[in-house]
C-alpha cells in the first residue's frame, strides 16, 4: 500500500516536534535520535544498549513499543493544530522476532489523521551488519488535548 | 470478576522468576523492583523518575508498557514448565489518565494459561499522596519457547 | 478489581440505549438479545446459532467481537450526553478458548469514561449445561460524536 | 513498504483454503465471497447489507472485523502445514471511517509467518462510486493448531 501523503497544518511542524522531542527524558535514556521529520512520518534511530534488555539480551518489546509510540505520536502530532498537545490514547504492538542487532529504526506514519483522534502505525527494524529486518509493527490511537494548562507540546 | 487461583507447575516458579528479573537490565533502568510473586501473577513496583518521562513529565506511555509487559510475561512464566522460556507475541495498552505520581504499581494477572500460548492482562496504578489510581490497562499474549539456545529463563 | 460505579448523565440512558440497540440489524442477525442496562454496564445475550459459525462450527470470532463491541459500545453510551452518538474508535479482542456452548453472555464494562473519548472492556462467557466459561475478554475505546447530521444515537 | 512473497508449504493450500472458506457459514451470512487466494494473502468481497448494519446504516464494526479477520485468517492458512488447523488468538481493529459504500473489500496478508504462531495484518477498504477508501486496519495473530480431533482446517 503506498503511504498517504499530508499537508501540515502550520509552517512549525518540524521545528515544534524537535523540541517536544527534546523534552522527553525517556528519548535520552534510550539513547534515541530523531532522524527524520515530515508531514505525518516520523523516524527515531537508537542504538543496542545493554541497560534496555530484557533477560536474553535482546531489547525488551516494553523499549522497542517507547520508541515506536514517540515515533507514532510525533508523526501524529506534525499533523495537529499549533496549539494542541499530543496524549496516546493506547497502542498495540506485535513483538515479530527477537530485538536484536546493533541498532533500530522506528518508523512512525499517520494513516488518518483528525482533528481530535489520529491513527498511526509504526514499523521496528533491527539493523544488524548492514541489514534491516523488521521486528514489530504498531497500531497506535493518539488524542489532540487542547487548553489543558499542565499538558503542552 | 474474581481471579481464578492457579497452580505452579514446579517448585520453582518462584525463584526462578527472581533469577530472571534480575537479568532484566531494562527493570533497573526503570528503577523497579518485583514486589510480588504468586502463581499467575507478579507485581511491579517502581518510583516516578525523570529520566522516564515524556515531554509533559507523566511516565512516558512506553516505560509504563515496559512494567506491565514485565507483570504479565513474568505472571505467565510462574506457570510455566521448567525448561521454557517467555517471550512476549503482543501487548495492547490503553492509556486511562496521564501517568503522574510519586511511584506506580503494575499487576499481571493470567487469564488463560496454555503450554504454548499464556494471556494475561495487567493493570498500572499510579501513587500519589497515598491514593491509587488505575492509570492503564494492558492485554499481554506470551509464547513459552522451549529448545532455543539463546533462549532461556 | 471492584468495578467502578457510575452515575448516568441523564434520566434517558436506559430507554436511549434501549431504542439504538433495536436500530442494529446486526444484533438481529445475531439474535442478540440486551438482557441488562446499567450506567456503564451493558449486557447482550445470544444462542449458538449455524448462520454465525467458522468452519469448526464455533461462533466465528467476529460474531463473538461483534456482540462485545455492542456491549462495549452501549455500555459507554449509556454514560454519554443526550446529544451524542457513539461511534468504535477500535478494539482488540482475545480469543481465550472456542466459541462453543448453547449460548453466550458478553458483558461491556466502562473502565474510563470520557466527554470525548471512552475506553471499556469486554468480557465472553460461553454457556454449556448450565457451566459458564470466559471465552474472550475485549480492550474497546469509543468516541462521543456530536453534531454530526448522520450520525445519531 | 513492499509486501513479502512467500512460498506455499504445499501444492493444496489454494484448494484447502477455499474448502474451508466454504464452511464458515458466517461467510454465506456476510454474503462474502473469497476474491484471491495467494501464498500469505487472501481478499475478500462482500456488498452492504442491512442485516449487517449498526444504528447509524453503517456496517457494524464487528460484521468489518469478522470480514477481515477471516481475511487474515486465511492468509496465514495458506502458508500452514496440510494437518494444521487455524485459529485467531487475537486481533485489534482500528475503525478509521464510517463503513459505509456499496460493497467492500478485505484484504488479508502475512507479514510473519511462523510454526505455531502467525502475524496478520489486514486492510478493509469501502467502495462507492468506483472509489476505494481504507476504513480499517487489522493485526491479527493466529495459531496453526494440530491433531486436536474437533479442530481441521
Amino acid at each position: 500500500m503506498t503511504s498517504p501523503t499530508f499537508e501540515p497544518r502550520h509552517a512549525g511542524f518540524d521545528q515544534r516536534t524537535r523540541e517536544s522531542f527534546a523534552h522527553q527524558s525517556a528519548m535520552r535514556t534510550l539513547g534515541a535520535t530523531l532522524a527524520s521529520v515530515a508531514p505525518g512520518r516520523v523516524e527515531i534511530t537508537l542504538p543496542w544498549a545493554e541497560p534496555l534488555t530484557q533477560q536474553h539480551g535482546f531489547l525488551h518489546a516494553g523499549m522497542v513499543a517507547t520508541a515506536l509510540d514517540s515515533a507514532c505520536g510525533y508523526a501524529g502530532f506534525t499533523l495537529m493544530a499549533l496549539e494542541a498537545a499530543v496524549l496516546t490514547i493506547e497502542f498495540k504492538i506485535n513483538l515479530l522476532a527477537p530485538a536484536q542487532g546493533e541498532s533500530f529504526r522506528m518508523v512512525g506514519t499517520v494513516i488518518k489523521p483528525g482533528r481530535t483522534v489520529t491513527v498511526c502505525e509504526g514499523h521496528a527494524y533491527a539493523i544488524d551488519g548492514g541489514r534491516e529486518k523488521l521486528i514489530a509493527t504498531m497500531g497506535c490511537t493518539l488524542m489532540a488535548v487542547v487548553g489543558r494548562d499542565n499538558i503542552q507540546g
